[in-house]
């Protein structure tokens, strides 16, 4: 699979679910630009592109938590990337290991 | 954590990681609207929003690959959601238990 067969969307990014390599846990969703994809397969370690700040973001470059990438694949619709990765301390600004530990399941009102 | 909590996007979607109870696969990727949620949350198993068909889609209504909803968690952006499921059949239309087993991974040209 090839960069140029991605399916960007109208802003050109993918989301992207990051997961643990050391036990499948999901840690975080985020979204990869072209340029943030090349740069997390050059340099072997999780760039996304930041959609409030609008830049690409070096996961852990300031935190120290930073995510060595093991794979990197599609799905079938090519719209859409599953990171697998082994990370370095906490996924989440929060301090928890992962994004979708913070709150308590989804509920109706 | 509420319905009414979550961040939708300018379509009125969220995107959403499944993921297999059974071993922590990551199955696939789709978007949910607020509708689809509050179905998957009555009913028990997954439905999501097809972007392509501009339809509700109840997975497995025709395959027969049903998805048990175990528990749907937002991330701590509240804009991303992760649906932990008991799956009945392969999660991909290819017949590959998941979406992301279609490819090599991702390389650059």
């Amino acid at each position: 699979m090839k960069l140029s067969d991605l399916q960007f969307d109208a802003s050109g990014l993918i989301p992207v679910t990051v997961q643990s390599a050391l036990d499948n846990r999901v840690l975080m969703m985020a979204y990869m630009s072209r340029e943030s994809i090349r740069l997390s397969l050059e340099t072997g370690e999780t760039h996304f592109y930041s959609r409030s700040r609008k830049e690409i973001w070096h996961k852990g470059l300031t935190s120290g938590n930073t995510q060595e990438l093991i794979s990197l694949h599609a799905d079938c619709d090519k719209d859409g990337l599953l990171a697998v990765v082994r990370e370095s301390g906490p996924a989440c600004h929060t301090g928890k290991r992962s994004c979708f530990e913070n709150f308590e399941a989804l509920e109706l009102e």
